[in-house]
């Protein structure tokens, strides 16, 4: 059983983009997952076939209206469909690489490409949408971030990856970000490979690259090794 | 003088992608910005045209070659380039608002897209490659999160969004989640607007909102509150 994907975009002609090519592309052709598109404004029935209006309350933007979404999220994922139905929004909780594995061993996901200054909160309420957002920046819409999404899911499908990457040792799966990488030539304009690393004394190799990743995570994200304190303390 | 992207890739088919449509494909029509792609793999001398080597020391994928792409990088960005040089990359400052509208304020960026295990770290350092990570999870290379943040930088571009939104009460800009929106019908399923908004009193409804955005930015993202606290406090 393949992983079935939805999206829920103004915007259908987006996807796959960057979907179809690659290692996503290939597993796209090869069936590994699915990919739907749903065009929201279908589902609009006035004759502007208006997706959007003003905000109640007033103010700036324009705001997704909740019986159109809804018409267009029963469609796509009826009563009974066991797929989580995320909205892609920067107000939803940060996606991480548990998220994404959880996903990527699910049925799909139908996820809602907001876009304009929002979607009407009802419909994130009745629909049980969950709120997801890629990271601390506001994109146009949802649909950037839905490619990220999906393509983060796929890579970790059965059968995406082959040997291409082990997907083990990398940033995140340990808490700690990925130490730095080396390859021939072993000279490079005045710069040479870590004696370490072509010593072929593989304890002393790991004992580098682990002090190295957590040298960097300090540096850069002593936020992750907070959480992993946490997390060894518990 | 309109904002440049350069973005090297081993996948050049992959943009503009969805960059080439809405906001930011309109801007690219109107010469707001430019967008060119450079195929890494051309700047390779070998005849298999290879442009990734087995890791230093050991272990699982493929590392991308320093020479290789300090050529394509001298290639798009030759001295005296005054646009930053990127790397996306899983081991990068986390992107935020504050760095996408600093962005958005210089002449453009170069953008290269790790694919593999990672960059022989020999080049990040030889070209000042900023490595900038789009969120803590995974991808199969760095061409959709460069999707991201040119998307995210682009509508900042002056004359982009013109009144399609504000561009101010937006999540982030003031260190909070933006408040819950709602639009036409008043009554939907059973769910009606709270009644504050459509009071009238713009008082009362300045106050929900910015009620709502602490309570939801509490709930789900008391890290953004305590980043507040502290800036506030120093």
């Amino acid at each position: 059983m393949s992983f079935r994907a939805s999206v829920l975009t103004l915007y259908p002609e987006m996807f796959p983009g960057a979907l179809g090519l690659s290692l996503a592309g290939r597993a796209l052709e090869n069936g590994i997952w699915s990919l739907e598109t749903v065009q929201i404004r279908d589902f609009a029935t006035d004759r502007h076939r208006s997706v959007d209006d003003t905000p109640a309350g007033g103010g700036a933007g324009m705001v997704m209206r909740a019986d159109v979404l809804a018409r267009a999220i029963d469609h796509a994922s009826p009563a009974g469909d066991p797929r989580p139905r995320l909205l892609m929004s920067p107000r939803g909780h940060p996606l991480t690489q548990a998220r994404v594995r959880e996903l990527a061993t699910g049925p799909g996901a139908v996820i809602v490409c907001g876009r304009f200054e929002g979607v009407d909160q009802r419909v994130i309420e009745a629909r049980g949408l969950e709120e997801v957002s890629i990271g601390d920046y506001i994109l146009s819409g949802g649909e950037p971030a839905a490619l990220v999404l999906l393509d983060a899911v796929v890579r970790l499908l059965p059968g995406v990856m082959g040997n291409e990457t082990s997907g083990e040792h990398e940033s995140f799966e340990a808490a700690l970000l990925d130490h730095p990488h080396y390859t021939r030539p072993q000279e490079w304009a005045g710069r040479s490979i870590p004696e370490v690393l072509t010593s072929g004394n593989h304890a002393r190799i790991a004992q580098w690259r682990q002090a190295e990743a957590e040298r960097l995570t300090a540096a850069r994200r002593p936020d992750l090794l907070e959480g992993r304190d946490q997390a060894l303390t518990k």
